[in-house]
């Protein structure tokens, strides 16, 4: 099996190490525009050969793990220049401008529109690591529209890798993982602005900084390369999330304002029922 | 050496395990309102005899580890009951009211003002656990207004415990501190309430949400009654905190409204400086 990954960096990368523990027979070819990238990849054993858009009707399989802008103009070209048996699945954290940008491709049966929820806050080949994927969901879109058998390839991929399927229109999975996932990042990014902005001067105010600021800061270290694309295309979805999470925040200072420490206790009392929705995710 | 301990909690609990295995001659001695956290506390082992504010003569150190606006209450009460020579300190997290408040009380020598940055979202006697306050920070207030032999017996618990000191004014600390903690804590709470009204009626959305959402909301687990009164006794602080977040999340909404995706990208570059200065903090 001939396994292409377009793009080297975390996500690909912790999919060619699983890929290549999991199928004995698995060859993994790199592509990406960084040939850094492409180098360290090598070296850490993440890919067997560099490789190239030429080369790409070889292939049994295309991994593409860009960011979401770089997507969008890339897969239709991925699409032109694959065989008619080979399956291509993106991994991005938007579904619904590349579901519509290739309905009409006429090889659209050769792909699988997939977003597995795995991650951590860190970018680059060197980020890659075993197992990333195990035990997570993977949402995939509009399953009907992929070829059987090339479902059948992409599932027996995503079930050695230890995946959860769940299956979604494009448009509701990019206005709930707007909830679940563009907005806590907002959300991390902000809170880290703020408190730099008010702490520049004052260094070693982040001793008083615990684990508690530490969690909730952490996505704030994500690349900006990989999020500013996906906000660009959730536009819409992500704008409603902001505005219900200001409005939120806002009528929580008005409480403090007003001296409502009651309805702040049951705000907060309702809200810890999020530790049972949370239960298993780690 | 007697050390009583008033709130046999989280952060009660974890100070007397550590203090048990680090002084073969402490006895501890518990007092909560409740008496089912006593009796917990009693059998995981957390103290020796429970006791009641009637035995506090007997005390050479007391800890107390209640909600800040209790501690406020029973503070001076506690500073009447001990001997000339024990020392008092408290573990809260605002510290301006509570010195304001003890500061004619004829034991202020007594008292020492600490808050140690450490916790975890879990609460009551059964979430302690040993070794919470190695390596963390612990905050000193009006270090000078402390008897000479007091300080020095406070210092030698915390450095077995093997906490590193800072020394701070009051009114600093709890301006600081709104902003690497108070402020986490509502963004978390925040977060989970948006997302919580959004998915009411769609449980299993909950299967898309991924690591970095549960770091995110992480702080959305704790206790309401140990939070609530911060937000009061904080009040200015925390309010100045919030507005300074709600213009920055609004300024970053405007910007994906405008589609200036390169001032998001260049927003999110900068403060993926927050690397740096997390380092350490786990």
């Amino acid at each position: 099996m001939k396994v292409f990954v377009i793009g080297i960096g975390l996500i690909g990368g912790s999919f060619t190490i699983d890929i290549k523990a999991s199928f004995n027979e698995a060859t993994i070819f790199g592509i990406d525009r960084s040939e850094e990238n492409l180098d360290k990849a090598l070296s850490l054993g993440l890919i067997d050969q560099k490789s190239s858009f030429d080369n790409l009707d070889e292939a049994d399989v295309v991994i593409v793990a860009i960011p979401v802008d770089a997507t969008v103009e890339l897969l239709p070209v991925v699409l032109d220049k694959i065989n008619d048996s080979c399956l291509v699945f993106d991994v991005g954290s938007t579904k619904k401008k590349l579901c519509e940008i290739i309905s009409e491709h006429p090889k659209r049966r050769n792909y699988l529109a997939t977003h597995p929820i795995a991650g951590t806050e860190f970018s680059g080949p060197q980020a890659a690591i075993a197992n990333l994927y195990r035990g997570k969901t993977n949402i995939i879109c509009e399953v009907e529209k992929t070829a059987f058998k090339l479902q059948e390839r992409g599932m027996e991929i995503f079930s050695r890798l230890g995946m959860r399927i769940r299956y979604m229109d494009p448009a509701s999975h990019d206005k709930h993982i707007a909830y679940v996932s563009h907005l806590s990042h907002i959300s991390s990014f902000m809170l880290g602005k703020t408190v730099i902005e008010k702490e520049k001067n004052e260094r070693d105010i982040f001793d008083m900084a615990g684990s508690g600021f530490a969690s909730t800061v952490r996505l704030a270290k994500s690349s900006p390369a990989m999020w500013a694309p996906i906000f660009k295309q959730n536009k819409d979805n992500v704008v409603e999330t902001l505005e219900e999470y200001i409005a939120n925040l806002t009528q929580f200072k008005e409480l403090i304002e007003n001296d409502d420490f009651d309805t702040i206790y049951n705000e907060m009392k309702d809200t810890n029922h999020i530790k049972t929705i949370l239960k298993g995710i780690s």
